[in-house]
């Protein structure tokens, strides 16, 4: 048995993917300069440009929450506001990064499936002009949801078009981009830059680099300070050739769309298999590597001490008995089917 | 020729040492808790507890201005200021990090030689009580210094003695702590914890690793906010094992001594080889891996032309024709031979 | 006719009384020491310790937004969190203070009353101890509340309990600190200190003065950088004796007490007066000088038009046709009644 | 003899002018909108637009460190830098506000007289473009300066064309603005605005207001969000009347002029009176209404046991001897005359 057996809590359980590993070590030989001005990094903010368009200004970062932070750094002055879900990573498990270090107040809502609609943002967004009020200036949304859906293009550019009529930016939370994308089979900049999104955090991390994701500004004039506010940021890498090596890894040869399809199709097939189980719920949409589901409330625990590893899956919510299944660029057919075994036989003897 | 030629700009232009490498690549299997939960992770840590003492709280962090801004916001609130010298990396090299995110002023003061005393940090705590003063709360050290110099264990000690008389705790910015410990013959712990030191950055990077350091908490009451603070920071990795992997090679078997040990003999090597160059001058005591010195201001082209890569070299004082001349844990005597056997010639050329 | 007509748009739309503005002639002879230092803010002082005890730390600030992030500033660290009501004027009338200057999250609830519960508060408070989280530290509950309701004194001490089992302090925003109490029938103490409250903010300004309020301290370990925080925030005035006489001509033979009774028992007055009138209904209890209304939507613009003064009223909720109607220490019988008349002729002329 | 004996302490030692008082009492009379949207707010505004030039946009403020820190809030963004000079009240007298909650880095120098000059702050600005550096974006002079001494028109323009020569904003801390405009017999705006100034803070407190500041923005870009700002830091007040009914004061009948001409006549004389005793050396240009001189050491203590008043004057620098002696609008003839009387016969004393 593996030392370290594959589960369903989180798609950065994983690791990278071995291309993405062996790109980091053929970077690895001799100096060049630090900070992002070696010909590596050049290169990958080349491959970044052609997904996201020639007006893009990418930045790679060191991680998510790193990339939205400076996408906030960037866009917002201390008397700014971010509209986003109630349930959006930058509101609930960024530590109150947005607010302790971009000065931003958060403006939230609740949301049946994780999704913003123009409605929603508009109701935050009526108190522009007020003295008294922090003055809403981006819209945020995570594409793929926290809860596994996925805003379609037409989608995004009604917020989009929301944002700009009313002097706001639209950021695109994009730790899970790559899923949503190969879920709509459109490209990564079908569903951005096309889309009207001004400022798009790009997940590579749980995608399958190591650690690598990056800030894609779509705006030049966002762009002016983008620099200093990296750096200031903490989130530039000294030696940052092996932040580009695994972007561009990612990028090549489609590596981000496979994996991404690959985790798509795991949650599919899990999903199907859910559906037979009695007493099993879906509760969302799965449209991307997540499933969210119901259980009967013992069988949470007799699942968890039945799959292996300590942590196989999270509970989503405790009061409605709602666990989150996600799967990762390594989620296999069996690691799949013997999930949804043991669920089948836990439920079972639940029932019984 | 290699593409990427080996030079004397930084530290941070080389690459990872092998082993580190190989160690990343070793943890790479199946699915660990995420965000540092990770048996990779409590490894390191206890390594890190092996080198600074049980009561050390270690987190690993993806880089050095990470370590210091986090030192910064564990251990100040937005009154208070930190005592370092003008040259230190947090004042000048780190965009106003401390300042911006952390919410301190810096209190600093010229030295000759990149290291504070006990007299020049005791003037910049004269106001320590005044309303309309800013609280020196922290005193913040480089060691090695950004000149290369080093200080002494007993000269750690006085500037934390002083600290602690007057309610402050000791930082000691450790970007280049393995080097300072080398030149030393000295334990990591006996020039920090041993010392008296409360709070150390510990440089992982520049010492042969891909991305990763880490900041030591040395005193227990420091660290019960550390976690929250760490992952606002945007310095917790998800993939967290990735660093863990690294801190653990560079601890095992000593390869960071080995590394350290020879970036310092190159060093030694170099300035042995510069002190017989007419013209050169060597400008700080070579405790580290650095090497000061001014040359005939039209050497400094010249040099520059001859030597292969865009930027073999930093001028660190344009207006003394001061140049900083780094080795790193990879520079060979053929590198230090060669640079010695180019200044020596175009030196000789200028003089013509 | 008045130049300037008295409504019932805001208790800050009434000047000063008449006592108040006399004391500060009375102490303008002859120089003083600066930045609160002098005799006038050390009797100021020891009248609000008598108000809120031995243990109380006052300091006299500019406004009530600077009693309320000096509050937040003496208590919280950049990580943690403020819990209050969706209504809460931290939240939604200070421009966003607390975050960007604080650096604080806000989490928010729905209420029906503008008051928080024990039960609400708890529930915003489950993640205390996930890192991921920013970290509950404050109850913040406003007294009386933005609805004119009041926390009874056992209200109070539920809330403080609570956030005292759970590692947090308790904070009453007292902009209309004395109009709850004068409901009440309690001293400042009892619905204060003598309840459990750690950090209060002690309005004067809507209760008569002319621009001074306080923020009381009543932990000591709290008040250890209080000074520091208070310059810092730009909340000491250099002639500081200008505040000290104002908080102690209200504090001074009751003045605060007659003010806010004053202002409350109008309010009663106008409550009573349309709870007459056909088509009006009160929607919150009348507990201080506020009276919340719904009206026929037709009604609102012509009341408006008949009465004098540009912004006669306030309407608190557009979608509702809901009314504040704030009472002031200078709202007299005739303003209610005149107002009631012409409510009362309005809503039949709406009718008919 | 008065409770409260004029010294030589502090301009802000001294009262408000009985015009002042006189003017907030005449304010007192009904409702008018809070929060600056009254008449009153309006013509006073209007008064500081004749003063300053019709594109300025004025905000009324709380206190000094207030108006400098808007103007910080306004014109920078948290990766920039404000220039000064090393005695700036911004660094050293504002408890780290600048940084704190600007977020500013200041990047000082010594100066022989509290001024800048191009060269200076040209230094200073030497990091532009890079991207590890804090971005100089405000030039701050202090006119008066806080060693008494005055900008000439010429030398602000110098500062204003260096500072937008390199993309950066001129900041007037102008405190003591009125006693340089007395002292150089020029208009506020000659000084200001003529002369390339983006910022102003205009100090009223110091020359006979209560506590009322002005912050002044001269460029119509740097305005669009001061609203929000303005009321974010705290610094608006909810019965703005009583600021702008002092501000207008000021501004009516010269009496700005009137009261700043008097308390440098006061210094004058004061400065001729010291000429003339043996072991007393004027240390600085008496330009305005500060004399700095050094005493023999032992007078110092002697002078402060014959002066009536706790704390007569302050000791600048303990380690020179250096006194501060600043004059006040009330500030009276007898006043001076019985310091130099005393000072002559203390230093007799000494000598003998």
């Amino acid at each position: 048995m593996t030392a370290n057996p594959r589960g369903f809590a989180s798609d950065n359980f994983s690791g990278a993917h071995p291309d993405v590993l062996a790109a980091v070590a053929a970077v690895n030989e001799g100096h060049v300069p630090a900070y992002g001005w070696d010909h590596y990094t050049a290169a990958a903010l080349e491959r970044l440009r052609e997904q996201f368009g020639e007006e893009a200004t990418p930045a790679l970062v060191l991680n998510g929450t790193g990339a939205n932070l400076l996408a906030m750094r960037v866009a917002t002055r201390p008397h700014q506001a971010v509209i986003c879900a109630e349930t959006a990573h930058v509101n609930v498990d960024e530590a109150g990064a947005s607010e302790a270090i971009a000065g931003v107040k958060l403006l939230t809502t609740p949301t049946p499936d994780g999704k913003l609609t123009p409605e929603l943002a508009g109701r935050l967004a009526a108190r522009i002009g007020e003295q008294h009020a922090a003055q809403p200036r981006v819209v945020s949304i995570s594409q793929a949801s926290e809860l596994g859906t996925v805003y379609r293009p037409e989608e995004v550019r009604a917020l989009a078009d929301l944002a700009h009529e009313r002097g706001m930016l639209l950021h695109v939370d994009g730790a899970r981009l790559a899923n949503a994308a190969a879920f709509l089979d459109a490209s990564l900049s079908e569903i951005t830059t096309d889309a009207g999104a001004d400022l798009v955090s790009f997940g590579a991390t749980k995608n399958g680099a190591l650690l690598a994701d990056a800030l894609i500004v779509l705006r030049p004039e966002l762009a002016e300070d983008l620099k200093y506010l990296h750096q200031q940021s903490a989130q530039v890498a000294s030696k940052m050739r092996f932040l580009a090596a695994q972007i561009d890894a990612l990028l090549s040869d489609e590596l981000w769309l496979r994996n991404a399809r690959h985790a798509n199709e795991m949650a599919g097939r899990l999903a199907e298999a859910l559906e037979g189980v009695d007493g099993v719920e879906i509760t969302q949409p799965v449209e991307s590597n997540a499933v969210f589901a119901t259980l009967p409330r013992e069988s949470i625990d007799r699942l968890r001490e039945q799959l292996p590893g300590e942590l196989p899956f999270y509970v989503w919510d405790e009061s409605r008995g709602e666990v989150r299944l996600m799967c990762s660029w390594d989620t296999t057919s069996d690691d799949v089917d013997a999930l949804a075994a043991a669920l089948t036989e836990v439920a079972a003897a639940t029932r019984a």
